[in-house]
């Protein structure tokens, strides 16, 4: 079976990250990962969540939507009620940015990271997390120029790819077709310095061995490796 | 007063919609007027909802929504309960753009136009009416391409501006600093040959003479003969 | 076709309004526009809203619903999600009303008016915010007379009607079926004094031309008249 | 302590039923009992809900709302969730009519009784249960009129009055201040043929001895007696 | 008819209370009443809701649910709304409860009272209160023995039973078979010196007679006499 | 630093798994874990949701909920708007049994696994998925006994375990104390033939080597081992 962009097991899709996509946010960018184009809005505010109040620290949180016309089908919002999976994402996407920060850095500052898929082809998720630290990247520059905080409160860079075993192989970059045929999904976000800070593997159908997960962290690495050149270069290009 | 990008009263912010721009969606398009943004889709289905089914007749609805990072403040979601401004813009581009659909021709079959502020700075509901316009358009041709429905279901074109007395001053298309300071603000909504199709003037300070509703309407109808050209020409860069 | 009560093209139905018809609120009145019934009730709090507070401002607020039977067919009651409808009325009625009160001269006092519908045959939008006026100032006077504020803070009297296009002919007061029916729907809030606050006109099936728009707001313009002699005598009637 | 209107410990408040308040119901009563006054309507509708379908059996069930001036002090309308109090009213309502009606006479049609309170001083439970009486009984009149049923499947009729310890005293039909101030507070339901079809006594501050029950009971009997006199003068007086 | 373990018209099903059940809790109980149990907690907390507030006074309030799998067919839960079964039971068990508490006594606290059916075989209310009344006074020992109270502010006990008339037949403790047959429904709840703190009886097919409410209130004092030495018992055995 | 219970840092807490805990349930069972108990059930029913109707394959999912004073301080029931980590966990155990079911030999029958946490110390989510599959192998058992289906759907057993590093020290099954200090959090699910159903490791505070990631899933392994013989033991005294 061969693979969209005719890539190799370990190759990515053609990356994208354009600076700045929204103005009138504090940092954003749009990532495209293929057909997968991710919005990513960083708004600084200055205050933190009640229950955070009072004790010098910032706070970053983070929403994961998906635009209807984003599927193909068109996909109803989310009401009152956040399916379970933009729960789980959105959780994912939040924890995996609060990694790199230093909250005493930032103040009594929140910072929300707003992804907005805007077409959805496989591994929205990872695109998220790649492009939002662009987004608050570019959002922690700002408040610095701006005096609004000292420093910089990022502690490194993040990035995140999916991978999976697909008819037996190990790949890495799956876009939809090859995300719903997989045996086994994995996702996989890592710091700037090859740390990792998330692993999420599942067998949607047949049980997972030890070997087959090295195989795929050590194409996750790989990729994520790759992603990290694109980002600096965007964050570059975003500077005011 | 000066307005922004040097305008007359009677002038149009740089207007420019780009087809295509989701392209998971039957139809689309990005639209800008100055810096509001919006993004616009229409999403066929083969079926209409159930209080609708077994007439043989199509249906059109919309659903209008606000990026977080649009407003320059964060802007939270609409969640169980989409605000009461949000329910009224939907209703509006929902009955401005049926109006110029033939739902015979159309069939059983409903196309949800989606319009998403990617930066709000005044008129975002006459943008959204004029752009979806387009997605519109779009998906009708791919649909009659695809053989779906036989003609186009389009009975004329149909687009919107805002417009207000500031200062006493009537003034076409304001911007969100020249709204925010209106005595007087309107949208109108014209089909392709003048009519018109819905008319909302609400004083905001101090009560609307006819003279002045006259003032409105008339800078109105030069600025949708404008927006018109920019849609076709959108429609034609965008076919397939 | 000959319309209900015999009337001509510039008819009213027949109307009345029944001042302090609940004697719980600060001020209410019970209008009947033929069939149409609508409560009114304004309601005074001695607080405003989170948002408003600490300005030494007043608040006017309207809430809008149907009593199930009210419309011959029940009709199931809002719950957490009003109905688009409900919302672009209740709108409609608070902007109506908040345009002629001087907020500094409420101070920091909040009304609420609550129009529920009794009965519905057409109209019952511009019913409500013609009766809620004179719930207001019947409100407004017990204010004054308790010492709550020192003088009443409406800066002048409101009342509304509907009309609309029905066969090719310009219509005043359109009940159930005549709203039906028609081509083009219009609702007109004016001022005692003859200054327009909305005009809403929505084309249903055909667009409108400026001459019928023209008839449509005379025809408001000569019914609003009439109203406002009804309002003075309930006003009066329902004095303390 | 006297009582309003000058009542003996058995007295009732002035009580009135006005017979085809709101004209768009299929029947309708608006009963005063002093200053509490509720809005009865019954709104039959040609069907079942989907649980209750297919066997040949009818339904009727009860909903209670308070008009927001209401109170004196404006209630929020309930939303999403009804209160409480709301639901535990509403269920005893629906109980209470259920209890008279025969289902199989009825046929698949439901009737939907709405008890909309205008003005609440007290007993506002018990005074829809009467009123609703009355409205439900005018409908079923209407319905075996029309056609629709062949003869009325009421079996009995039914009315409930409030009763109270209040200083020690057993009393009937409790105002505002006086239920406010009871040690125990009672709602009975009885048939016109006397047979108990609910009784609900709560010890708000002290426990209730089985001699003061049996003085409420005897009480609520006795007030019972006289409200079905009413009944039966609204239902003659409202007869089409 | 036989009753379920061969009992007489007055005889309860084997009753059990096991103090302690859930250790995370401030007081607990897990009751059963025959195939009836239910987990009863007392939890308590140092502040009140900010409505009661600033007076010095304490809370009690009750939670009543149903575990999913507690009835054979799977019961989903209650989600935003509540049912009004729920409601009404949640309702009665904090007013009964509520009613041997000295508010003063307990100062500026809360105890929230959860129950949640383990399995429902009839009675679960009643069972209900019966358990949380043994949780409760868990709890209130706890408190004085950790010096956050002075003293127990519980002014009594209280137990609940239910009864019914089953085929003409006066009977005490109905289980589930029982309570679908039965012409009337019946809950009492009584302190332990004997008073009433609530009566509840709902006639579901025939009217109720004096004479048999007068049986069924003789069969609950029987039923909730022996239940108190139950509690007494439990209470003891779960004592630090 | 010592562990509860004298463990090493790859022991257990003592596990214990009664059986048939709720009788009205279809399978049920009680696991604990130290102070960590759940309550799990598997009720049957013999219909599949409507998207999946149709094609003859079952239905497994899965609820989670904690007890409000499962946790010491009393934690709300989640309303209409399960938590994110309620949800989060929900979806894990659901697709972990999901993943040993043969849909096929289910037939058209739906299985709801429960699993409501009666008190909290660490580790519930992963005590729920081994409970879960206890009750799971009961109920299909009773179901085969029943004729409701000819063999057991079962392909597997699957059993889960937490582990993490605390203080740079991989260890296994931690209670609260240990997982609120824990660097990184990890998850485990493994099948009886040791094959990685889902692993989901979280760097709370410093990312995670691959060094560390292998002793923790060394650790699960072994623990898991333990576990399944609890499972079995359990499953066989729960046999009918």
């Amino acid at each position: 079976m061969s693979r969209s962009y005719d890539r190799a097991a370990d190759g990515l899709r053609p990356v994208a990250i354009e600076p700045g996509f929204v103005r009138t946010a504090t940092g954003s960018a749009l990532i495209s990962m293929g057909e997968t184009r991710v919005i990513c809005t960083a708004s600084a505010q200055d205050s933190v969540p009640r229950w955070r109040a009072g004790r010098g620290l910032g706070w970053v949180t983070a929403e994961y939507a998906m635009l209807p016309a984003s599927t193909g089908q068109r996909k109803p919002r989310d009401g009152a009620r956040p399916d379970g999976r933009t729960v789980e994402i959105q959780r994912l996407i939040g924890r995996s940015l609060r990694g790199v920060v230093d909250f005493a850095a930032l103040g009594e500052n929140s910072i929300y990271l707003d992804c907005d898929v805007l077409q959805a082809d496989g591994g929205t998720r990872t695109a998220a997390i790649t492009g939002a630290y662009v987004a608050l990247a570019l959002a922690c520059e700002r408040l610095v120029a701006a005096g609004t905080i000292p420093r910089s409160p990022l502690t490194g860079s993040v990035a995140a790819i999916s991978c999976g075993i697909v008819g037996g192989r190990p790949l890495l970059d799956l876009d939809y077709p090859e995300d719903s045929a997989a045996e086994v999904d994995a996702n996989v976000v890592m710091t700037g310095d090859g740390g990792l800070v998330e692993v999420q593997a599942t067998a949607e159908r047949t049980p997972l061995s030890r070997a087959h997960l090295d195989d795929l962290l050590a194409l996750a690495e790989l990729g994520i490796g790759r992603l990290r050149a694109v980002q600096d270069e965007a964050i570059a290009a975003g500077r005011p």
